[in-house]
């Protein structure tokens, strides 16, 4: 039989579908299941954006530009505009999610053997990604008694190498829901331009800002052109996960020539998701007020309804809709299987991400669990209330 | 200013898609183009899919699952069983496009360094997916003096080193048109058995095969179950290049499993597109009965047309819509461009993919183009009048 690669054997599984077999299991079996596991938001779509697929009069679905349909283009240079993100549309690249602007990123600045700093827990397929581009992950950890502030700067640049080409961040942060402060922006860019990295942010979840505070995008710095790089996505912020539209943002022109050979490689994005993803640009403003309004509530709800249970810790998220949660176990990931196999509370259980597929050092984020709050108020309570019940029962 | 990566720099341009600039500035200077160049089709979408998008009644776009919609999945099996394909829902993987699928596949099979033999003049992003993933292609040299038959047994052995890990074939061809016969398929299976590697075909063409020849799958063949992945798509199949859903069919679970790790990092297929993709498989026989007859028309238009030109030679394609011309010139690519710069008839000119960008063997191909027969026969007609006029003022 042929032999697969070193690197797809190297591939981590993904922690937060990896539990999903046993997931179908309980389902079979009977249980009904609150899924705080994955950032699939319960958020009605923008029906401007559903609309303007349903009206749509394609009779030839045909390939779009590799780099996104110049229409959709020049409306999210608005966008960004809108934003104070001084950007044209040709320092956009439309991808197939943000998933693939960060895959081809990677294949566009990073060789086999290089590394990228990331600041650690961190969305778990950036380790995908770097396997996948054999790029070695060097993280810089965040504390959760620290809230998951960046490290120092002097920390950081501990952690610099000749190898470093890039410094990645998720602002607000997935899992931790972690907000960058405007000063951490402009350490990390300093950081950047004097080491000649890449300084790359996820800003996937930039209206998902809470309490008043701002999102301040790395595209606000000045003087780092050539090293800035967003990767972005409709997908959390009109919720629509399922069309798989993203895009790469940076005024690099020499990364966007190379990242578009990758592009014209895979053709173009999806037509279809790039008319709801156009339209989608323009959803009301009411529709975010009352979207933040809800997630600020469930957060507080989740926060406080966490709080009862003996023995955990939280970080409160300033953005983003997820939190890590320690829990007083010693392996989560066996507590996640159990929760799904063993345990119900009048058939009903809950499934949670094991957080230590968020860190690459060993050890760190066993005991810990990433909690989307994707999920209504009432399910919320029930949710935690069966992982308050569960904890009382499981035994390591 | 921080580096690209020399992936990044060795990743070659598309060639069909590199000319796009010089025609965007050819048709700002008021020129109408015949577009000969790219394998979009000029025929209709089948209604029942374009219908089942437009009355989807979602409201939430969520992610599907990363291996495909289990509904798609299970009517695509019943498709392949129609087609002697003997395989379960389970042996699929849905991607986004039969690109990511041969993305996911290089990454799940080779490493940097490895091999991969495949059938030169052969689709140019073949050689894309190899930079991408650090795999070296070895080309079967494949003759137009022999209307593209693959090398005998004993040439393609030679070519297999330690390092082989794949032969990868697209049947029927593009850019050749070539169909694979019953034979071929059974020599290339009992390499890939005795050699232990994998055998892909790109069979994204499997219904556009003329004259009454029947398309042989690999999949039909017996006894190389761990060894043959299929790469399949909807986009030329329905006329639904801008829905990009592809798939991998293996009965290979290893590389299932393998595979699937990669497809989970990018979360899930386009949910649009999976709903027009299954909607498609209800498309009527009838539909591709018309289609065949129209390419087959104007197949033999175009050779006909084609063979008026002198000092030009052209193998006629069995299957698929591309066929490789030989041009009485040096440099095709020079040609190409020269085409969209400085002639017109009339101010209309056309666009032909250069063949140099199918080839990997250096110097083989540049007198060459490729021509896709994806215009009707009026245009068909004018684009290679336009051809035989410019290459009697064109000098190289």
């Amino acid at each position: 039989m042929p032999t697969i690669s070193k690197k797809g054997h190297d591939m981590p599984a993904s922690p937060i579908r990896k539990l999903v077999p046993y997931a179908e299991e309980a389902i079979k079996n009977g249980k009904s299941i609150y899924h705080l596991n994955i950032g699939q938001p319960d958020i009605k779509t923008p029906e401007v954006a559903l609309n303007a697929v349903k009206k749509n009069d394609i009779e030839i679905l045909s390939y779009s530009r590799s780099e996104g349909s110049d229409t959709y283009r020049k409306k999210l240079a608005k966008y960004y505009n809108g934003h104070n993100i001084n950007v044209t549309y040709e320092d956009i690249i439309v991808t197939t999610g943000a998933s693939e602007a960060l895959l081809f990123l990677f294949s566009s600045t990073m060789d086999p053997g290089d590394e990228v700093i990331i600041s650690e827990p961190f969305y778990a397929n950036y380790i995908a990604f770097s396997t996948a581009s054999g790029v070695k992950v060097v993280p810089a950890v965040c504390d959760i008694n620290d809230n998951f502030a960046l490290p120092s700067v002097k920390a950081f640049e501990k952690l610099i190498t000749p190898k470093t080409k890039a410094i990645l961040i998720c602002n607000p942060g997935n899992p931790t829901g972690y907000l960058y402060s405007k000063e951490e922006i402009e350490q990390l860019a300093a950081l950047a331009v004097k080491h000649d990295l890449f300084l790359v942010a996820d800003e996937v979840y930039r209206e998902f800002v809470y309490d008043g505070h701002k999102h301040h995008s790395i595209m606000e710095e000045t003087n780092i052109d050539e090293h800035a790089v967003v990767i972005d996505s409709v997908s959390k912020r009109y919720s629509m996960c399922g069309a798989r539209v993203g895009c790469l943002v940076t005024k690099n022109k020499l990364v966007r020539e190379t990242f578009l050979k990758f592009a014209q490689a895979r053709l173009s994005p999806p037509t279809y998701a790039q008319i709801a993803s156009e339209a989608a640009l323009d959803t009301p403003q009411s529709y975010f007020d009352e979207v933040i309004a809800e997630y600020v509530g469930r957060r507080d709800l989740l926060i406080k309804e966490l709080n009862t249970i003996k023995g955990i810790k939280v970080a409160k998220p300033k953005g983003a809709f997820y939190c890590i949660v320690e829990l007083p176990i010693k392996n989560a990931d066996h507590f996640a299987k159990w929760l799904l196999e063993e345990f119900h509370i009048n058939n009903e259980t809950v499934m949670v991400a094991p957080a230590d597929g968020f860190y690459s050092t060993p050890g760190i984020g066993a005991n810990q669990i990433r909690i989307a709050y994707v999920l209504d108020k009432e399910s919320l309570i029930k949710a935690v209330y069966i992982l308050k019940e569960a904890l009382k029962v499981y035994k390591d």
